[in-house]
């Protein structure tokens, strides 16, 4: 089904963000996983310079502002922004306990970097930094991620952060999924349903929803 | 640490199988976490033809005998088989939900199939099907993965299948891990631990482990 094929081009012109067909269950499985504090976490596969995948957990950080493309954050230190800057392609694999069911969402990765010349990108970074939890900034000032530690092993030092001004190493990524699979594993084996949406671009907001077998 | 290094040759030779070190943190971590069902879950990413990451959630089907491979069972049917084939590497991300604690484990797939033309493979192959509850057993059974689903919408018939003999199209699949890398979330942010493993090279049973920036 094509959610805005047939509209008027002048009505799609004021259109400029249509709700993808996939939204709807993935914010009832928020929903109704909402008292898992895993529900808001997913597996993020990238793929590195030797053609290798890469597999990490993220936390889901919303949606950006009028439009389907899922948020998390992360260090520009990390191995991931070197990946995703030579291939963008990802697939975010996201299981919800409570319910029993698995979006897989691949796509595109964008970084916003502390050095990205649009003025809203940079207002949506720093919002994002602000409603970080103050534990969840500190990792920002830790030492390089995955280096050798040092020998001494004491817990790092609690840093006074501004909240309102992210460190230069902190970096907005957005997922813009192209292909959606929704897989449902609840009740019997046999009563399984999964649906596989295609989007025909990003931002076109247009969808093909397909009913496949499980 | 190198835990086989140093032993003489001849002793060596009696010795075919060494316990990774990272065995006994994942055997911890399966034991605190074993009220969670999901605990047996865990994402595997693997690479397309097209360069791009797939990721998908895959049940813990326990280690190859004498081994360190983890196993899953798969559909000859699914993209996936034709993914390892072209391209063997794999990264699964397991996340444990009660204990706060990740592991990746990056490594090689190998399949036994239907044809393999090992004995014992093959009654690995049947043990792990003879394992299988009635009901997973049911979609190797079912038409085609995620071709498009007949109109009806009717339940799959519940086949009566032989659990003593695995369907053709039923895939045993090991990831021979050569690298992990062990993340604890639990408690205050300064005070989580990170170790990364690394082996020196399949079946080698030599292992660095090394304690890293988190």
């Amino acid at each position: 089904m094509g959610t805005t094929a047939g509209l008027p081009e002048e009505l799609a012109d004021t259109t400029p963000f249509v709700l993808a067909p996939w939204r709807s269950p993935l914010a009832r499985a928020l929903h109704r996983n909402r008292s898992k504090p895993e529900s808001r976490y997913f597996q993020l596969a990238t793929v590195t310079a030797e053609g290798r995948p890469a597999n990490r957990t993220v936390v889901f950080r919303g949606f950006a502002e009028a439009s389907n493309q899922i948020q998390l954050v992360t260090d520009r230190r990390s191995d991931k922004l070197g990946q995703i800057q030579a291939n963008p392609w990802a697939e975010a694999c996201w299981y919800f306990t409570q319910t029993r069911e698995q979006f897989r969402l691949t796509g595109r990765l964008s970084v916003i970097t502390a050095d990205h010349p649009e003025v809203q990108a940079q207002a949506d970074r720093r919002f994002a930094w602000q409603k970080l939890s103050n534990g969840a900034r500190q990792q920002f000032h830790w030492p390089q991620p995955k280096a050798k530690r040092q020998e001494d092993g004491e817990p790092f030092a609690v840093a006074d952060l501004d909240p309102a001004q992210p460190l230069d190493n902190f970096c907005l990524v957005r997922l813009e999924p192209l292909a959606v699979d929704h897989l449902e594993l609840r009740g019997d084996p046999q009563n399984r349903t999964r649906y596989v949406y295609q989007g025909e671009g990003p931002g076109e907001g247009i969808w093909d929803a397909i009913a496949v077998n499980p």
